[in-house]
């Protein structure tokens, strides 16, 4: 998750137009457009490999108002990054939408466990949560994350959308550090303490 | 300043008794007690080190209510780690404390920018922010931050007292960054932007 250093995961006033709200997007400069840097590069390139499959929110996937848009299949053209099931939650059956590149959009309509449990049987890797900041939390709170990747961008929102409100502490440990200019890249372990040997997957 | 990775400074219900709030405590474990790895140590040690002066909030420098205790000489024994002129920004007048190693307490009464001329004139090398939060806001605020320097610790705290609350963005780059299973230390400079050639002092 890519969060202002004052906790923010987006701006005030989201809307379809401007799904990140009000200076949200500086909050993603990191990782938009090409690579500014080596840091950066090497880091949005592991986001997306090696993963099972994925979880995402509603949001995320696209613009809902009540029903979905029959005709919309996404924000990232025919085809997407994941190249693996991607769960989507959503109030809103819907058949599946197969993608070029392996991605298969699958829409849940039962919550969060159940679309984990789907997502772990679905690929034999790892099941990573796409977004937003609504399903991360989602995610903490059933104690299902077993790292956390932050991406801390140096910028202050002042209002918007918190990534950790509500959410009770996980117990964090930093793994991994790396910095760019545009932001801070932290792997925390969840559920470890610092006195714990290393033992992270 | 140390901040939990939700952005406290310190936890909610601050008292005399517990000066950082329920939890606050946990934002700070890498410098307090005996260090428990080299990063940490070397943080902790730079953070005193060729200060020509430093300013104080008045909670930062003890318990008061109303008036000065009179005999209350801060909390760090007869020998502060400052070794320098430190002054204290309070409503309360107070004749300066004169302590050993070099360091004296001075109760500017006349604000931020006040203390700010005080502290420029008194010593010869940079004026470091000593904390606490609002006095680290008073600073952005006037524009006389050149390095913010952040101790983020894997911690969520829920409540309580926010750095950035109500802090315009000041600019903020990331020019260094060390870590610690305690806490993830980011030195950013102010006023920079990320496109712009290293020239922090």
């Amino acid at each position: 998750m890519s969060i202002s250093l004052d906790g923010f995961v987006a701006g005030p006033d989201q809307s379809e137009d401007a799904p990140l709200g009000l200076g949200g997007q500086r909050v993603h400069t990191w990782h938009m457009g090409e690579p500014q840097n080596e840091v950066d590069e090497r880091v949005r390139d592991e986001l997306l490999i090696d993963r099972g499959a994925y979880i995402m929110g509603r949001n995320m996937f696209g613009p809902v108002r009540g029903e979905w848009d029959r005709d919309w299949r996404g924000w990232w053209g025919e085809e997407p990054p994941y190249h693996a099931p991607v769960f989507v939650l959503t109030h809103h059956p819907h058949d599946p939408i197969e993608m070029k590149g392996g991605t298969t959009f699958h829409f849940v309509t039962d919550g969060f466990d159940a679309a984990l449990a789907q997502a772990r049987a679905a690929g034999d890797g790892d099941v990573a949560i796409a977004g937003g900041a609504s399903t991360a939390r989602q995610a903490l709170a059933a104690g299902a994350v077993d790292e956390l990747f932050l991406d801390i961008a140096p910028v202050l929102l002042g209002r918007g959308e918190r990534l950790f409100d509500g959410v009770a502490d996980p117990g964090l440990e930093p793994l991994e550090v790396l910095h760019s200019p545009l932001a801070t890249h932290v792997r925390y372990r969840v559920g470890g303490t610092a006195a714990a040997p290393s033992g992270a997957s």
